[in-house]
């Protein structure tokens, strides 16, 4: 097949991901990369230009991956630059995503271009599994277990609390609510009662340690009704046990064929880095949305609509051996 | 959504899920079953004719699920009802996958209808989580393990020995092996290596144990090379305690995202019921199946070609909720 050429918008964890997954594949060219800063130079020696040079590129770069950072500013982006260009994101604000979606769908359909959202592990590949599992056992539960792995948004909140220097947060699945569900149990858990939060935290000079770990455990949404553990570390220790970026998770469907009848269904996924990951399935869902475009789809679309073996580089003849 | 009508074409174990199945979707009626035996009655109470009966159905059944026995039955079996009907079927002859498919490809196009092959956990489900590793992770490895679970051919093969009356035969996964991959060691493991055989067996009247268990071990094929267990049991224990037909298994992906990062993604399956769970698999596809045909599409098919929106009653909208 063709070279798919690609270009990144941002420069982030996520990007640097993209720029590493883009190499491993060996029909995918990473033309180059675009950041609202400037001076920024890329990890693989990619070129990267100014946000105001994208334009240049039409016609160069078949499909953009956004790896920008909030919310807002991905779906500011997104309209943007989905008027001129095939662009896959990664977008995870789940309560905006049918507004995500709806406004995308008539830029790109204007455009006669194809967009992908909410593309990674969860949403993503997870959001998959959830729908196999449900098509195939509709009388059955999903449940879904995070980590073992670093949650950004409780490693923050962790040190917005005064007397914390700097901290990072272990989201934990419990191993005894994991069996329940292996056991074909189907029980109602919570989020609350599956996962540990585990955190790692560097007080800052004459900060009490008690008066942190109280304000921790008891912080509404975050941390109050889960089991906490704090352990306070020092900065050195936390930069060196606690940089990288592993994650993970499992998704299980439990459901019954008939009475006394179950069967379980578990999709997990242990991952060195979830950047790195999540960046590896952004990638091949742009091959895959390339093949999409090339049948003549225009508008958004997410991991749902897309054939599998639009995935792969292989010919459908060489995919029916993996049969 | 409308409902969709089916039909079942032998009735056997796998026949027998499919009528459950179908009763536990909310959107398919079961029509009829098709047998080539007279007086078969059915499990559920749904109408049995002979198979001369069915161009009578014509128009009243959309898609006919084949669950017939052995891959030449099937194949012949599959050309005369695919110029009539859309069909799926379980065909899991690896070696002549690529024949099945291309006869009955050519048969559907000429008919204008749609058929899918292959549908089950492996082929199958299996099959998916392959292709979806390999595009997101290329530098990696695949690895599938099967059990526990009855093989049946194992069984039969058993049971041809001289002096053995009845046998059951599990596959079962070695743990040990299972752990390495999922430490994200990519070593090769053969399937010798990482499966472990266990044999029930009834001896017959006047049999040597000694001679039998001998027999059994060294079977070409079969058992020669795997770690194989026997256990003898009286015709009352085999009919008590292995009746059941569980199955299951493990299909992993270990991939570098870059040196010295490893991503492990991981799906397994345990199944009280091997003939239920795949007759589930095999109806939500048949849902699928009329969605493709509904858009137009001729020919034959595989779960690689089928976007998994197609899958599931849900509304695109509804389904993006899952995300």
């Amino acid at each position: 097949m063709h070279t798919l050429r690609i270009g990144i918008v941002g420069y982030g964890n996520l990007a640097r991901g993209v720029e590493l997954a883009a190499a491993r594949q060996g029909d995918i060219e990473l033309v180059a990369i675009f950041s609202r800063r400037e001076g920024v130079q890329s990890a693989g020696g990619t070129p990267v230009y100014t946000m105001d040079k994208l334009d240049a590129f039409v016609g160069q770069i078949d499909v953009l991956m956004l790896c920008g950072g909030s919310a807002n500013d991905l779906m500011t982006q997104a309209r943007d630059i989905g008027a001129k260009f095939h662009i896959v994101d990664s977008f995870d604000t789940h309560a905006k995503v049918e507004e995500h979606f709806t406004e995308l769908d008539a830029v790109s359909k204007a455009a006669g271009k194809v967009s992908l959202i909410s593309v990674g592990w969860d949403p993503g590949l997870f959001s998959l599994q959830r729908l196999y599992g449900e098509a195939v056992l509709p009388h059955g539960k999903n449940y879904t277990f995070w980590g073992r792995g670093i949650s950004q948004g409780h490693s923050n909140a962790i040190r917005r609390i005064p007397g914390v220097a700097d901290a990072k947060q272990y989201t934990v699945p419990k191993e005894a609510c994991l069996e329940r569900c292996r056991r074909g149990e189907q029980a109602d858990i919570s989020a609350q009662e599956s996962h540990l939060r585990e955190c790692y935290v560097v007080l800052a000079d004459g900060a009490n340690a008690a008066t942190v770990e109280q304000a921790i455990k008891t912080m509404p949404d975050y941390f109050d009704g889960y089991e906490t553990v704090v352990h306070f570390v020092s900065q050195e220790e936390l930069d060196r046990d606690h940089s990288a970026m592993p994650h993970g998770g499992f998704v299980l469907r439990v459901g019954e064929t008939k009475p006394a009848e179950t069967e379980v269904i578990e999709y997990s996924l242990k991952l060195d880095s979830n950047p790195s990951f999540t960046a590896s399935v952004l990638v091949a869902y742009a091959r895959a949305l390339m093949r999409l475009a090339a049948h003549g789809a225009t508008g958004c679309f997410t991991v749902f609509d897309i054939p599998p073996a639009y995935l792969s580089p292989k010919s459908p003849r060489e995919l029916r051996k993996l049969l």
